[in-house]
């Protein structure tokens, strides 16, 4: 069967209905919801529909396998909070409709909360061996809900944990969740690194009081807390970031959050990345002595969360020269070799097997909201790419 | 009838049945919710036994009315999300045992929303006329839920507003919530001015985007303007407050509150107390201008929710008198004349009749925490205050 653009086209659009929201062509379908095991149930469906054996793992990723020694594509389709149609969604599709002209064995894979409802690329780190099993099942989301309590709705879906041997390598296609290629007008992105990532949940606890009558100085507030906390560490990293270096306090927490009280206690997410992993560890050093040192000023306790991470993962060179002379053939002039700012799947299955990433372009840089987008004939590019690269293989 | 202490004592227990949580003697009973509801039947059915008519205005303030002129006394039965069992019970409670045995006709009343489900006093600034009724109906708490239905809840138990003019004047005992009695060894407080406050909902939005691939410098993120602005206006308010002053920034709605995800927007509350209202009205124009400012700085747009506000509120001097004397006859040198930085209902009824207040200490200080409690000997050392300056009036 020959490759077909309108029908991978069309499967998108057809997965975005399982949590259509929001503006444009937004998406709520966060990992192990309701939305997002039908959306799964519908690609098992599509997988076999390609000649493949739909598996579910223990966790919710979802295996399409070939027969035999096979390549593995793939992504994942769970989404933020609020997400776009195309992020985890791409890679998958596009890995279906592969699978279905290729020229060369194709498995498809659908990792399971890539997007950190419990951490950071949950299922993938699972089955990679980068979290065990029991140590996930003790992590909880922003709302309290432990992992082993949402995955157990898989019920009898659940399968055995799918033996990597199998698989010679690992191609993973994503928007680029940035603006480079669509500032620069190209269409493809081919993947030299991914970069590392550190994430920890940071609890002030002070003394919950009355707004109006405890002056100053006596407080111990939550919030101020955090606020020079914050302050003081924007500060404390600019010795050591590079402009490639990113950090985020993305999810914060007040309690009681009531207006008319000092707030007593406030948990929040502290992530930082950078291609290097020296550098992501002396930013740890930092984060930690920063928050001990304005919890000692302000006579308030610091709590560190467990801290979450992934070191920095090179292409293997084979397959990114796969993909190099794909590019090349379908975008001439029009690719670029870059590094991923974003964290991906990609890097725990490097634990396991050889691993290269292709990016399209996406509109405006924006991704992890409603509005996040890509021309049609990027995504196409895009597909065209890595067929050739797959075919390329043989 | 005579004054019965232990009656009292234990119609405080009573009350605090109505949602017992947490640890000590924790209460959970915000405005509007099953229990507070269930908590002014009970109180209604108290103030029929103790001879008084229990009538509910439109927005849920609970009247228990003596039979012609009457001074009136008072306070609310609402809790904070997280509350004591005696911020408001307290003055209920001395009330409706002074209504049992003065010499004179006593009405009773539990004011709705004191704690600010809505905004500040609700109840009771809707029946001074500080705040309309209209512009009540369509104040939001923060879970988005409009005032209008809230108090749809009272059903057919919502009459008519009382006729203020049947009253000669209103004294409300309340615990101090804060800390200067208990440190000093005193019993009573007779409070000579309540201070003013102003409350504003303020809203930044940026930029949602991925945490991973947009740089430092191209970040909109609502977190850093609001770290930003906390850092600011507090540097700018040092010229402007005295030690009695204060601000909170006690709630914070970041969104999308995910940690992989630049924040697009957050929404907070910015509150701030004083005596003197001009200064309250040049820091409003402190935090106006501090917001605007970051706004501007980091691209950000900055929005405005409505002020909400009391003026300072000094007490009447004849009722002043009258705690006075009772205070020096029940703890004889261990009273003293003090301000209330916190916020009450007087404030409001101040608008209608002479108001008077009196505090009981609050051991550590504490208050708006489940821990608020007070000495019994205290308690009760209050309640022949109030029964004493009440009496005396005749």
């Amino acid at each position: 069967m020959s490759i077909n653009p309108e029908r991978y086209l069309k499967s998108l659009h057809d997965l975005r209905q399982f949590g259509a929201s929001g503006i444009g062509k937004g998406v709520i379908r966060p990992a192990y919801s309701d939305t997002d095991i039908a959306a799964r149930k519908w690609l098992a469906d599509q997988m076999r529909e390609a000649g493949l054996t739909p598996h579910f793992d223990p966790v919710g990723n979802l295996f399409g396998l070939a027969d035999g020694p096979s390549i593995l594509l793939g992504s994942h389709s769970d989404s933020q909070p609020e997400g776009g149609w195309l992020d985890g969604a791409l890679g998958v599709m596009a890995a279906l409709e592969v699978a279905r002209s290729a020229d060369v064995p194709v498995s498809v894979v659908s990792f399971q909360d890539e997007e950190g409802r419990f951490g950071v690329t949950t299922g993938s780190a699972i089955w990679s061996g980068n979290l065990s099993l029991e140590q996930a099942e003790g992590l909880k989301d922003h709302a309290g809900v432990p992992f082993a309590q949402a995955r157990a709705c898989l019920g009898d879906l659940a399968g055995e944990f799918v033996d990597p041997a199998q698989f010679s390598g690992y191609i993973e296609m994503h928007i680029e969740q940035g603006p480079t290629l669509d500032a620069e007008g190209e269409q493809i992105g081919v993947v030299t690194e991914i970069v590392g990532i550190r994430d920890m949940k940071i609890t002030f606890d002070g003394q919950q009081n009355h707004a109006g009558t405890t002056p100053m100085h006596l407080r111990r507030d939550a919030f101020q807390a955090l606020s020079a906390f914050n302050t003081e560490l924007n500060d404390r990293f600019r010795n050591v970031v590079t402009p490639r270096t990113v950090w985020t306090i993305g999810h914060v927490s007040l309690h009681p959050n009531a207006s008319s009280i000092v707030p007593g206690r406030v948990t929040f997410s502290m992530q930082w990345r950078d291609g290097d992993g020296d550098r992501l560890n002396r930013m740890e050093k930092i984060v930690r002595a920063t928050a001990s040192d304005i919890a000692s000023k302000k006579a308030i306790e610091v709590g560190f969360g467990p801290l979450l991470g992934l070191e920095p993962v090179a292409m293997d060179m084979k397959l990114q020269a796969a993909l190099v002379s794909a590019a090349e053939k379908v975008a001439p002039g029009k690719w670029r070799k870059m590094p991923s700012g974003a964290l991906h799947d990609a890097t725990n299955v490097a634990e396991l097997m050889p691993v290269a990433m292709l990016f399209v372009p996406s509109i405006g840089g924006i991704s992890h909201a409603f509005e996040e987008d890509t021309d049609e004939a990027d995504l196409v590019a895009g597909l065209h790419v890595l067929s050739g690269a797959v075919n390329s293989l043989s």
